[in-house]
């Protein structure tokens, strides 16, 4: 907006779920963090949530010379999708202690041209699975500091830190484990609480 | 190998240029990194070192299923580049606080499968150009924690951190910056020193 | 509060300054860190905060025994200054790429016990200064990690960076660099705006 | 050395235990990561290794005038043992998602003045025990990025990073957990590895 009042402020969170646009870090079949995704999705109504995910998996590596030539259509609809919700949700792998490059790729797309609303000041928020032992808490604290630049607040009032992801799941990606389940539930919660918080004017 | 040791230890650095492999996280024309890169490679020579560019800007998207239906002749043809190399150089913008999508995505793909020789235990460098003043500080260390998980260790007797790039590159991108073409070659020089002393058995 | 509400929530905004408890992380004899500081509670009036400095260079050592024990009266002191405050301002230079020990150590003892609203949920801020040209930004950078743990929010508007702040600062610990003390006018101002935001219910 | 070369070079491996200096970065009684210290004392022997450590609980709070007014003898002590030994171990607590502010605090004082040999350029280990499930994973991460200042290589041929430090100690903080010391024996044998690699001339 012109004053520079992030857009989500204008809105009344009163009478309606809290949009969240979502992305996935990682494509494979059978991904475990899609499965999460999957997850969130349908626990997200008893909560008050709308998840939405964007489909980044057909995006082009970045260029900056995409700013002047045009951005891909694939990426102007991620980006009217993030730009119509309360929050943006990276489920978010962690590949060699880091965050996974096809999902950075495509927050580098939507993050310009600099100061564009669909990530600056955008409320963030978190999740993850991993087969280790960590549940990719270090690409977690990277994104954090990523989102700095950004100056779009992230989550922290939970985490969803899945360890030893093939125990949670079932061969069918279903979240099976109990405690995960209720660390999820309890994730969606709050983060409905803290998105009305900010919406509320 | 098999007995675990990387490849680079049974190489005599006797007589010979170390050889670098280097990627260019940034594809947009005139781009100060690789201006920078382009520097290092005509420097190089002078420091008893060969530096060898992989053209990372065709890959797809880094997934997991690769791994199972064969990897993209482009990631075969960089792998084979930096397995031949006795140091992977990573030349890198620094996007949102962070590692660059499009390099990191690269990297992805060649950490793959785990421990493959091509970045486990393999000498790493760094170097980067912005246009603000941190001189792509903040997606250096980031690098340095994703190389831990690789057993990389990465070169610190020197860094090369661009500032304010514009000024230190001419029109036709030539580093011209004469304080920075000295930062350079003292990078280059220890880089080299390094190198040896790591290759020396 | 015993609904978990942190207090400056309670408090209205209107018709005061924001208070601001300030810790510096350097004790020496003409720092310029604390110079930095001082030069902030001067200006500070005229952008509608008031900033109160607390004394850590006399807290012991931490251990995690003084919770049992009894806690040393001087940090008590700084207790309740922060308890009584809308923000705390961490002053700090840079040790090692990191924060600094004495800084890091009085932190740990307000952080202590676990939820207390000292520092639990406490906006937070940052300003700093070197000789190098980084001007803090690593320490900075793992300060907002470590704020992560308390669910505190970190100032993000705006950043004091000063670098080769023997440049900066005049023999008397004047800030007399007119750039500068203009980016330390912005922060304020922004900081100011900010917690006037997060205060109004 | 007049030439720069980390004194430990010039020692022969052969027939010798590798020396390590350590420190513990809790005070309190009981600790686990004092009682880890302990176990690694213990086992070191077995593994071609002398674990000797300093007592950093008496130090005063960091402050730049010590290196005009003397460095205190505490200080010197732990100076001492650590020029003398061929790695130093920090056996760390993780607070508030950081570093330990007294384990940060001896650090500091042993980094100074600049390039003082007993950090610069010496080998670095990581331990930690905590009570959650990270096992101070962000505190080590933490160490890593402060070790690149001073050129100080970390070893990462394995890790120590003991989670729900209550179930993995008895009472007498004896580590009864069979995994946790395997895990350790491991981290000790490849230590022992890589030091004697470090220190062949």
């Amino acid at each position: 907006t012109a004053s520079g009042t992030p857009i989500w402020r204008h809105l009344s969170a009163k009478g309606r779920s809290m949009r969240v646009a979502a992305l996935c870090g990682s494509f494979r079949k059978g991904s475990f963090n899609q499965a999460l995704l999957d997850a969130a999705i349908a626990a997200a109504p008893g909560h008050g949530l709308e998840i939405v995910q964007g489909d980044i998996s057909t995006f082009p590596l970045f260029s900056a010379d995409y700013e002047a030539d045009g951005w891909p259509p694939q990426v102007e609809e991620v980006r009217a999708l993030v730009r119509s919700s309360d929050c943006l949700l990276l489920v978010t792998p962690e590949y060699n202690h880091g965050v996974p490059g096809p999902l950075k790729n495509a927050f580098d797309f939507l993050s310009r041209p600099v100061r564009d609303p669909t990530l600056f000041r955008r409320p963030m928020a978190l999740m993850g699975a991993s087969t280790g032992y960590m549940g990719t808490m270090r690409a977690q604290m990277a994104w954090r500091q990523i989102c700095t630049f950004l100056k779009a607040p992230v989550f922290m009032e939970a985490e969803v830190t899945i360890a030893f992801a093939p125990k949670a799941f079932d061969e069918h990606g279903v979240l099976v484990d109990e405690k995960y389940r209720g660390v999820l539930d309890d994730y969606l919660e709050k983060l409905r609480v803290w998105l009305e918080d900010r919406c509320a004017v």
